[in-house]
């Protein structure tokens, strides 16, 4: 459908300058998101799939808004500053140096729910019928949505009446104005000349261009399109709503493609995500940005998987978090597992409670189960790494690494003090702290021997209660 | 508003003394909570707002209500006692020692939806038609609505007949009692001697005064409320029913002064939190108690928040939970912290995952980022405490304090035997155990010096699958 | 209501044998759960509840659908085979050999939410009315329910479209068939020897029976039952709806037996659960399988509990795990615990948080708090678990128990080197590592004097920062 507009004859302004006004943020509303896409992008993506040819009017946070259109799409864009707020119409005059095509659509930079389908129906119409201005409208008879400008019709004239200008019945007059339209290029060029400023706003409305249009005889076409797909967002509420209706669509996409929910409506998957069939996801879950999923995984309830990539058959358990970071097929996660930093897990691996990997890398088929922290760590495969084991990466000046070798065991609770390696076959025992590296095949201990004290611990508990807060143990001979 | 109603001329009764049979708990309803606020301090709190006088009559389990009531509000409330549950009419009989001023309002204790605007509305219409009488209905045709008397009319007559009795059509009856009237003082004392115990249920209705009152030619007038602000609560789903639509309005509130939900349908947050411009709230958040946020932060999913407050700038990650703490601003928090027991964190710190804070306070710019468990810890200001470091707080007897100075590094996997003060810049070593203060500048180490044996770790393995159970590693010639 | 339904006169017969095509993971959907029980198992229990004898004619992964009916039904059911997927009426021809009733129930594998009322009612009416044939419509004239064939009605004819073929209008012929029958024997051996196959799809259509009926001038009944109890689940996102429909009505039950739920919304229960009186569930809490819980018990925010059961008075904090294991009564766990594997947790006790048992026991009063991994242990009464405690219970090869006698104090920091006995009141030190068994009474101490080295850690400093990535601490003279 793309490829059905033809794009020399047609080329497209995005309005994305104004202030933001009703959004308490005190930035723009355009580079809010939704389900993990700026909402600036949405327009941009739109009319990069439809390779029409695109300008985007800018003025307030200008400069993040340009970076933000082109960073997210490959399209060629062209810019046009509005330095003043001076209304729309204003706004579109500010782009008339960068007019070529013999037809301008014109679009609101915060309508991301607009369709590829709706814009293709009114170049159809517009070109059908050879109009010199077509508009897309919507049905919404509710006095309070509002922001909305309204379609008044009198006999054969129509014009479109500002939200706060209409005194009308909106039931009477129960067309809105999406504020998408496509317009002859010498009309418009022609009509902007005679816009006038509001007598009470002083700003230049690009909606009188109707009546304008109307007046000088050109045939002035609407096509209607559903108004949940036209929502602009001018508040935090609006912004909610629409963030709800594009999460609903991506989980009816998704349910349509075989994945199983058991709770769509507390999950929660961006734009960006990816999912291979027969992948289960369980409630809670965030599936954010540019995350992919492969065929046959389980993701059970409350984790949250930003950035990454998880392979076939590997299950995630529940309260799990994974940033930035690569699971290999066949492997288990969690649960209570924090996986982050570029970190990568190879095939058949088992990451277990309670356990952290930031910026670390595990071989396949190793094991690290309980209460472990891996950090700057390249581990190899078949490794088997302790319950309570910790990497001490950081010496309190800089960062260093810990490599261990295929087929090692670290025992548990130990103390791995980087920078370090263990080779392949080796063996830590239980409780050390390993300072130095280990030689492949070599048993490492650094841990005390124990003593026990025999009839000791009644003594011990008498003392502690009868002093003041001692210390465990009270030890004048202290064995080692 | 509150202070257009005049305080002179009318006085409040909240009947609170009811048996609860319908809630099958055991305990009386008015102390089940809404949004973190029990029911019954809800009429409490708008009385006080609309400064009446308020006499609560109370009867089952009233130390508790009494109790709630004298925590909940500054305003000054009597109390009266009604012994027997003899019915609503009976329920003011008992209040009567407590009457002085010309008007009295009557309001169920289990209203907790209702408005100062209801009551003003309804104050006001009382005083404009100088009626004897004048009370609160609402429209519901649903004959499955329990529980509510239904009004009904005949020629001029009015009255209220009881739920149990009546036996007409709902819809033709739509009007319910909403339970809240204004009474001049004079009827009252009158009606009430006239009424009469129910054949059936020997109770007294106080329902019949409408009838009574008309019959004695008072002006009898209602006004009319929207039906979700006057829901009483008799069951556990009703109780539901009434938080969810207060946790809508407060969530909606929030959002109208700019705080962003990402899923304001899975978040809570209690009637007693306040959040600060720039917030952002993720899916699943619960906001507790009396807990207040700062402006600009951002609170992450699954987060429980109780009775604390976070300073500007903080982000608390995911599936963190705090409950009785103060965080300092610019701070950052999990994901799966657990900070409680009155715990303060300063500004700029970092508290990361599986990490634990009871009873301990934490200076700025410290960080405690991985597996570790700070109890009774009074840490100073840029302190790195490294991954997996345990607080020994308790002995067997006592807890005992742990302190650490400004810039002391504590290595990773370190014990720290309480009680006891590591000194200013201070460093111990990865994998100690502390016992002893250590003082300002020093080294501490307490470790076992590192031991490897080569060509060993095989000889282990061939030793443990050909034996049953044996230790790891099996040492006689232990080297310490 | 079940033991009304007479046995001897009627036996029914399940449709089980279809390819679940629409359904695209690969599998067959009867075998897909609704709140954890099998859709095919919810009408083979309906049967079973209502004793029927019931015979499932089963085809596409027949042995896994045999498998589960015979697993999860107590009731003696009989199996006939489809080999080839020839349509409904095939399927029931394949049953024959199984026929022995003078009414025979025919009923579809896949509608979970059936109940016993709409079986007895249609029973009822087909005896009263002497039918030939009855059987089950349900309104909805949504020209978007696909899959339902509509009964249309021509003078006094009667006869079921199959949705493929039906052109008409929707609102028109607004009942549909539910797939539920009740046909007497003779008819239907009469009548299926007269099915023909459909010419485009070479299936017998069971449907075409009902015209077969009438034609023979068998009176012809049918009863009505909402829709959303009939519902069929054909893709997955009818799964959903039904499982949606079926976890509210169990959430609604329990509710009604006076167990309080903060958000009913977010809570998931399957049918195997049974909650006692008072107890409390909050927001996102899933509960699984066979789990059981007590009075008065508070189950917090996000925690997963599955086939595990938990007694009177206990508390699982938030964001914690339970899963095949007992907890005992005025017990609290969590939050951030994880308990697996048939671990048993006795009353009183304490389980904190980043705590782990697995396969392990836990005597009455003991406390385990903080950062420790319990694995094939067995701990007495009254035993306190230091923080950061592991137990060492894999030696590379084996797995090794680790006992601890009632009263022992283990200190925190401990690695427990497995297997290992800890005897009575005994103790140990802080940070050690204990490889020998510790005689009841006795002190054990497996850790190394701790050495102070004044004015170092400034020295360490200079060193790390001019070296590249040294070790901490860099130490030739290593104390011990």
């Amino acid at each position: 459908m793309a490829h059905t507009t033809p794009n020399n004859n047609l080329q497209a302004i995005v309005l994305a300058a104004g202030k933001s006004s009703r959004f308490k943020t005190g930035t723009t509303k355009l580079l809010e998101k939704i389900c993990g896409q700026e909402i600036v992008l949405y327009s941009a993506k739109l009319l990069e799939h439809l390779n029409i040819p695109t300008t985007f009017v800018v003025g307030f946070h200008r400069q993040a808004i340009q970076d933000a259109l082109v960073n997210g799409v490959h399209h060629e864009l062209s810019f046009a500053v509005q330095e003043q707020q001076l209304g729309t119409g204003h706004a579109i005059i500010c782009s008339k140096s960068t007019w070529f095509a013999e037809n301008i659509l014109i679009i609101n930079g915060d309508v991301p729910l607009v369709t590829a389908e709706i814009i293709n129906e009114l170049y159809t119409q517009h070109q059908t019928t050879n109009a010199g201005l077509s508009f897309v409208t919507a049905h919404n008879a509710d006095p309070s949505a509002q922001g909305y400008g309204r379609i008044v019709k009198d006999g054969n004239s129509i014009e479109i009446v500002e939200a706060r200008d209409f005194k009308g019945d909106t039931h009477q007059h129960c067309c809105i104005n999406a504020g998408i339209y496509i317009v002859k290029r010498s009309l418009l060029d022609e009509a902007l000349a005679q816009l006038t400023a509001n007598a009470t706003t002083q700003e230049f409305y690009f909606t009188d261009i109707v009546k304008i249009a109307h007046r000088k005889g050109h045939t002035v076409t609407t096509t209607v399109a559903p108004f949940d797909l036209i929502r602009g967002i001018n508040t935090i509420q609006e912004l909610w709503v629409s963030q709800q209706i594009k999460r609903a669509e991506i989980i009816k996409y998704w349910m349509e493609q075989g994945i199983q929910f058991s709770a769509p409506q507390n999950a929660h998957i961006d734009i960006g995500v990816t999912i291979g069939s027969g992948t289960r996801i369980a409630s809670g879950v965030q599936l954010l940005g540019a995350t992919t999923l492969g065929t046959n995984c389980t993701i059970h309830e409350f984790c949250i998987l930003e950035d990454s990539t998880i392979a076939d058959n590997t299950t995630i358990y529940s309260h799990s978090i994974i940033r930035n970071s690569h699971i290999g097929s066949h492997t288990q996660i969690g649960p209570f597992a924090h996986i982050h930093h570029a970190s990568t897990v190879d095939s058949h691996v088992i990451i277990g409670n309670f356990v952290e990997l930031k910026n670390s890398c595990v071989g396949a088929h190793t094991k690290a189960k309980h209460l472990t922290y891996l950090g700057d760590a390249q581990i190899g495969s078949h490794v088997n790494i302790g319950a309570g084991t910790i990497t001490c990466n950081h010496n309190g000046s800089t960062k260093n690494t810990t490599v261990i070798h295929d087929h090692a065991y670290v025992g548990s609770n130990n103390s791995l003090v980087a920078p370090l390696t263990i080779g392949q076959n080796a063996f830590t025992a239980a409780g050390s702290t390993i300072t130095q590296d280990v030689p492949a095949d070599a048993l490492a201990l650094g841990r005390a021997h124990q003593v026990n004290k025999e009839n000791y611990a009644h003594k011990l508990r008498n003392t502690q209660q009868t002093q003041h807060a001692p210390k465990t143990p009270p030890l004048p001979e202290q064995p080692l």
